[in-house]
């Protein structure tokens, strides 16, 4: 087994060059003001063990790394019939996603696009009573840490400015692909934006979809073993927005980042690997996350390929 | 281990039924004559075994999973410089690659969709003295047949109506990514969609791709270690057209497809499995193929997820 | 001069026949609710007279038509500064708004696609302090009407069922292409839809558009001249939905058409023409509206070509 | 009636510090050698006389203009029929043109874009038995001057580079919408576009459009008066490639552009105008000759608006 502790080290000192360039997502004001040098890494093995490295412990936004948790969620309520409502397709890149949502009459691409997280969210509040309790005690289980909470400042700071979202609810909604009202999907999307979690957190919560579906502590089934492979699958080709291609060809482990500047990893039967550091490349990638992941697998040898 | 023979012996049973479903690809007038009842599987494990079941000693027209054999060629040539001239992403639906290519200033969005494949075409013409025997060469050594060649039939009955493909090539020229004339990458295109290669062949042909690049009967090195789990990276994003996503999410394993028919998958470290049926899905893929490799999956348990 | 009202009379029996074809346009109940064999027609000419035919007294829910209005508010209170939030371009085709608007940073093709209109609403309600109030005296004094006004219960019924309405409001207001908040805007352009006609309103209150901008019964300027001129301009080449070509084709004059059915047209230095009948063609103009416009400058041989 | 000439020379001097602005078509390296200081301007009326200032006498490359006159030889073989395999509406923009062709299944927008230029070429050289020797006499006859020729050199030049069109016409052809050869066809094509005429042969030329299709001073009957009215309408919603709406909006005339930097206006009943200057604006039009047409229009009065 690899020296997970050493390797996380060594790699926090490679990328320390990379922490000043990349941008901050601006467009939500909270998220602009987290410092840029911050940088963190944990990774969580299946026999129980947790490796960090510099801020691992610190909480920041998860942002789009939460979808895979509603998704989880929708999976578990409606099983395949969520495939029905969203499609399982890259969408190729981000300025297709609304020609994507005109042409294929309101069915978004992916669950991880935002067109296709919004569905996702439609999907969760009907089919849970309390979506926010739900989410957040699922998550917390996940992570194993009762403390997990969102960060109502983000959630408003995304709501305020979040007029590309609505365009997109709305759209869907004039599809007749939305059943809840559009203010309530918008609302529970955000929050779900909002969860504040560390790369622990991250690391130990998708520990499950590398477990086949299995919490790997207590052994309390999340999904079924398909489902959790397809998660992964899902995660591969357009877990990580338009770089996802990229991502697999130089990281080749299935992965969701989030805006917030996280991402994190599975390597199936072994371990999940979390990383956070702010500011983000081209793609909307964490930059020196992306960076980190390269080393991590270069270093340890694993890939699903 | 799974009884391979035993399982492939079981698909074959279980696909029967489809075997008449499915269109063929008509604007191809040889490819039109092929009987649809045609079903064939192989499996080629690491260890030198080969498993096989209905016709899959029988030829059949490689088409786009020649595209595999050129980008090794041009890998192996140029190197990482390739991605200079194709990128390595989704091209999200057939529709957008012509739009993508406006864009994207005629850089095709990966070397599996029809552009990509023109570009690495005409890299490789670039690169070998003899593209034709190089290529015809390499195909004969991964799949350890040394009779194993074209139907220059299959190639002038493309050529005669392959107006879209032109279309592209001349796209791709204007915005100066082609070097050779038009109608040379044309022509070496359509000769190398006209491998003619059995599910053995394609099965064995694979291999050096699930053993990190070397071939696993005489060690001989084909491509680096990297590159070629980079490729299986791609084939995961981007092998089975507009499919990949719900490829990857029922199937789970790198693999491309052609309009002849014809399926190759990658179970990195242990098989290759290749399969062909005639008749085609909506987005292109081998109908009764796809189900058979879905099966396949199912039966063994492997997976990359 | 022409036999105006022998040619009105003509048309409405020639065009009789095709008055149960169409389709209403459903998306707005309280307009699917108005009998299809609905037909009036009136033109007003310079020297003041007024013909008309049918139930050319009869108010409908004008609809676009409204856009001519708002886009003369605009136009006089901020001149050519409205071209740098909005363009004077064919759009194409209603598939392309939204990639235009994306592709275009959030600037609509013309005023007269939901999206520009969207915009004029904004630039209206920014310099009027009392934008409906000065919205509806103008069109009352245009029509010599002071009896005329909205239809809440329309306004109402498309704010209901207006989703993508609200998506465009909510992507532009995300390029920040509107400055009032985006629910002052939808409700203001809802209004302007509302507003009830009947075709002997339109017909007076286009006419100044035939008479360089100024009133021809008082000589009250309304625009410059040059920008009389260039609505009629922008009616040709954008006033008709996807059908412009096509209308300036058949029909040769500058014309703006409503989902109610209604159509206006002007022949500069000599008459307006108003014409209803609620059924629409694909395209979305009346069906029985366009086929009378035809056969009116077939019979006078008016035409500006 | 205004003093055209003394308009003219105003116009010239007027225009005078914009003939070192906007650039030259350099993709037709014969075209990019032209002095981009030349200037001419010509009027032609229908009672006869012609007032020329500037470079008027001198020739250049008609390039689109030429379509007007493939139109009319269409028009004329096949009347109505055209309209089943080409549009009439605008493209919206450049970018559109091969994704209206996909969504539209090869179907180009008018016959002023290269796609449906191409597909009028193939109707010209379906129905007629010598179609450069046909095109070139009826140019001769139009513009009264027996001497008018082609420049082979820039239609070769052309040819050489014109990857796009043949990216084109290979697509057009892939949907069956050409019937002769490809390669022919962009040999007429690139012929037609290399006539060489100069702004007075184009104003005489023209003159049949703005006197109800006949010969002003035979009274040759080239159209019937409906087809040249609606030529009007197409060369005004599409004859100024993306800039058509601006056209209308500050020139208010039919026209009718080409690369080569000439641009053809008509004024119905009245006159034909044609200007000159090699150097482009952004959107592909002659940068002096639209502000020429613009300030002619402004001290004319003219409008059809």
């Amino acid at each position: 087994m690899p020296d997970y502790q050493a390797i996380l080290d060594a790699i926090r000192e490679e990328v320390r060059p990379l922490l000043g360039q990349g941008h901050v997502a601006d467009y939500i004001p909270r998220l602009a003001e987290v410092p840029r040098e911050k940088f963190g890494m944990a990774v969580a093995t299946l026999d129980g063990r947790v490796y960090r490295t510099g801020d691992a412990g610190e909480v920041f936004s998860a942002q789009s790394i939460s979808k895979v948790y509603t998704l989880t969620l929708a999976l578990r309520a409606v099983g395949d019939r969520l495939w029905q409502r969203v499609g399982r397709e890259p969408s190729g890149n981000a300025f297709n996603s609304l020609v994507q949502l005109e042409l294929e009459n309101g069915l978004p691409r992916n669950p991880f696009i935002n067109a296709g997280a919004l569905v996702v969210a439609d999907v969760v509040l009907e089919a849970y009573a309390d979506p926010r309790a739900t989410l957040l005690a699922e998550v917390r289980r996940r992570a194993d840490n009762p403390g997990l909470g969102d960060d109502a400042a983000v959630a408003a700071s995304e709501r305020q400015n979040g007029f590309r979202n609505a365009a997109l609810a709305n759209f869907i909604r004039s599809f007749g692909n939305l059943r809840r009202p559009v203010d309530e999907v918008l609302d529970f999307y955000f929050f779900q934006c909002s969860l504040a979690m560390s790369c622990v957190d991250l690391a130990r919560g998708f520990l499950f979809l590398a477990h086949g579906g299995a919490c790997p502590w207590d052994g309390e089934r999340v999904l079924e073993a398909d489902q959790a492979k397809r998660i992964n699958a899902l995660m591969l080709t357009c877990g990580t927005y338009d770089a996802a291609g990229d991502f697999a060809y130089h990281v080749g482990m299935p992965a969701k980042s989030g805006v917030g500047g996280g991402i994190v990893g599975v390597i199936p039967n072994q371990l999940a690997v979390a990383v956070w550091s702010p500011a983000l490349n081209a793609k909307g990638n964490s930059l020196a996350g992306s960076a980190a992941l390269e080393l991590f697998t270069a270093k340890t040898g694993l890939s699903i390929f």
